[in-house]
């Protein structure tokens, strides 16, 4: 894995040199985001998801080598595990099998020690958190959202129901334009902490931007349409449904428990709402903890976490029929999504959470896998590279059973 | 000690009503400060400074009683213990007594799993990382700084020592106005991210704004004159001397070995340049493990982290004629001040940290105790506090050998 180690200067120096300052103006650009990813919190401003080092869960080692698994997409590439690796810009790669650290590496700017962004991952740990309340009933997902959140009523939330949120099937007018300068989308990134405020410009806030949101064409319920600002407002609702603050909820009622090593973080806009929809940041051994916890029907150390129905219900309840009139089939034809996971094979229980830039939770219960990679990918959505990536991880677990 | 705790509604409710938003603006007034102290990372931008989950240290607990000990001030007031910490703001407070924790409690929004920011006892933390280098030939405190920072030749420190801003005694005009809106202090804060920018200001950086300070009259050397931007230099020549990051250097060096159970934080300025002066926010039980380390000569866990002779030198080598002829005699009458640690009491070798708004390291090796307090006191200096807290502090030691 040594190839996969950069000899980059960002960062160093003090100061850096003005071609290698990441600033909050260049921290999503390559090559900036080889450093930003592994070091967010120095960039925008981070509430900490606490950790209970005395519960943390030791993790036994059984070392094996996956680098020359074969690996064959659907169209028609041939390569390796290794080669996926060293070409997908990957920062961090582990193999949970029963439990065990199979494999576990780690590059770019990242260490063990250190936290990575998981950018979409943090809408499957949202998703997984609302399974909590829901048990607790705190949280009904079949309510209006306008039940939680009265100040949504005139948006496009205004009669669409949390499960609506949860299945990204609000019917909404917004377009997830990772690119283009001029878009809403960079208004809400703006909104979020997440890039810097135009010249002159009112400083707005995540919360206040979600009320705004205008309604689409259609009904809720009938199409995936995967819009990162509905896992935000399932953040919302939650703080809301809990009266905790969303860092807190999720540091007590997983993160601690579970026994992760490090505390996790969350970017926060100006007035301290969290960006629930892909915010996280967590080291690599605590992204493997939440995946085992998922493969392990939500209980961890000998305790329920997240209700078994809740994971159960998230593996049985897709709607694949939404998902094939949604904008991501090619992603996973004939799959589902559901409170914000993917599912990717019903026979082998296989499902996982993606982000963008390449960063995976991959669990696989018919071969006791959990994979986790995360990445510093130059584009946001690279097609090419998830079909790599995701048949990579689907070999590996296929080699393990 | 239930009555420390505040019923506050400091950013509670999503979103927190105005008046109870803590903001860039706002977080080092009361009250919102007594939110904030425990939340600088949501505020202010800041690097993670790495433990190590697989070295933390166990903390025995051998529970005591402190509350109804007598204190009296040198002014003549009288209180007791108990008193002193319902009103000095506490935010947590630990006794550790032969190594073991005597007492330990948290009040305002801190939890044990929470860092709080320590202010300027992130000097005493820098001024002791300083002798890791010293012993490893990176750093020779009596080296003139222009050796390690060629860029502050014609600044203040341009005919300096780097033993000169560890001891606090660089001839410098420069006044550390904390509470007047027009001064430099105020420049310099926004220059670290520490309050907004005036509109339309162009964005400073704190190692521009430390290489064009204006020198003082007199020599350098002669009278401790106590400024926080000396000890940012100092930040600054260690990562120049160590080509680290600040954050990454203490990791490695001393959080990690020593046992921290957390991470630490340091806030950073928009080029990365870490707040050494003041920025550091620690869980209060690793501000007990750094303490304890301080008392057991820089040794921990078996290894020796600090040099003994850079703690001894701290001990013995304080110059007390500079100490007297500056502007804090009042505070430690008869005491002086060495790299970054007050020495209080040669005789039972009796040192601290403090920090602005209440935070404290107190060591007293003769009882072989060390108290950590970390606070939100409304005013950054706060004489009477600081007289009734110490005295406090000294009363414990007595009461302990």
């Amino acid at each position: 894995m040594d190839e996969m180690r950069g000899k980059s200067r960002l960062m160093r120096g003090a100061p850096p040199a003005p071609e290698h300052q990441v600033t909050l103006a260049n921290w999503r650009v390559e090559p900036f985001n080889r450093w930003s990813y592994s070091h967010v919190s120095e960039i925008v401003p981070s509430a900490q998801i606490p950790n209970n080092p005395d519960l943390i869960t030791p993790l036994a080692a059984a070392p094996a080598d996956f680098g020359r698994i074969d690996i064959r997409t659907a169209d028609g590439r041939s390569s390796t595990v290794a080669e996926m690796l060293a070409t997908t810009y990957t920062d961090g790669f582990l193999v949970l099998h029963k439990g065990r650290i199979a494999a576990e590496s780690y590059a770019g700017a990242l260490t063990r020690f250190r936290p990575h962004i998981v950018f979409s991952v943090s809408k499957s740990i949202t998703g997984t958190l609302a399974g909590t309340l829901v048990e607790r009933g705190e949280l009904d997902p079949d309510a209006p959202i306008v039940t939680y959140l009265p100040e949504v009523a005139k948006s496009a939330y205004g009669d669409a129901s949390v499960r609506h949120v949860l299945d990204m099937t609000v019917a909404i007018d917004f377009a997830e334009e990772y690119l283009n300068p001029e878009s809403d989308f960079m208004r809400y990134r703006r909104a979020t902490n997440w890039n810097p405020p135009l010249p002159g410009e009112t400083p707005g806030d995540l919360r206040s931007f979600l009320a705004g949101l205008k309604r689409g064409a259609g009904d809720h319920g009938r199409q995936f349409h995967y819009v990162s600002v509905n896992s935000d407002l399932l953040g919302w609702i939650l703080e809301r449904a809990a009266q905790q603050t969303f860092a807190d909820l999720l540091g007590e009622r997983i993160w601690s428990p579970m026994g992760a090593e490090m505390p996790a973080q969350i970017t926060v806009d100006r007035l301290g709402a969290p960006r629930t929809a892909g915010g996280i940041s967590a080291g690599l051994r605590d992204l493997a903890r939440f995946g085992e916890l998922m493969r392990q029907d939500g209980a961890a150390q000998g305790r329920q976490l997240v209700p078994a129905a809740w994971i159960d219900d998230i593996l049985t309840r897709g709607d694949k029929a939404a998902w094939a009139r949604g904008d991501m089939d090619h992603f996973n034809p004939g799959g589902s999504y559901r409170s914000k996971w993917y599912i990717l094979d019903d026979a082998r229980q296989q499902f996982c959470a993606v982000g963008i830039h390449g960063q995976w939770i991959f669990i696989d219960r018919q071969s006791e896998t959990v994979i986790v990679k995360v990445s510093s990918q130059p584009l946001p959505v690279d097609e090419a590279m998830d079909r790599l990536i995701l048949a990579g991880l689907k070999a590996i677990a296929a080699a393990l059973g």
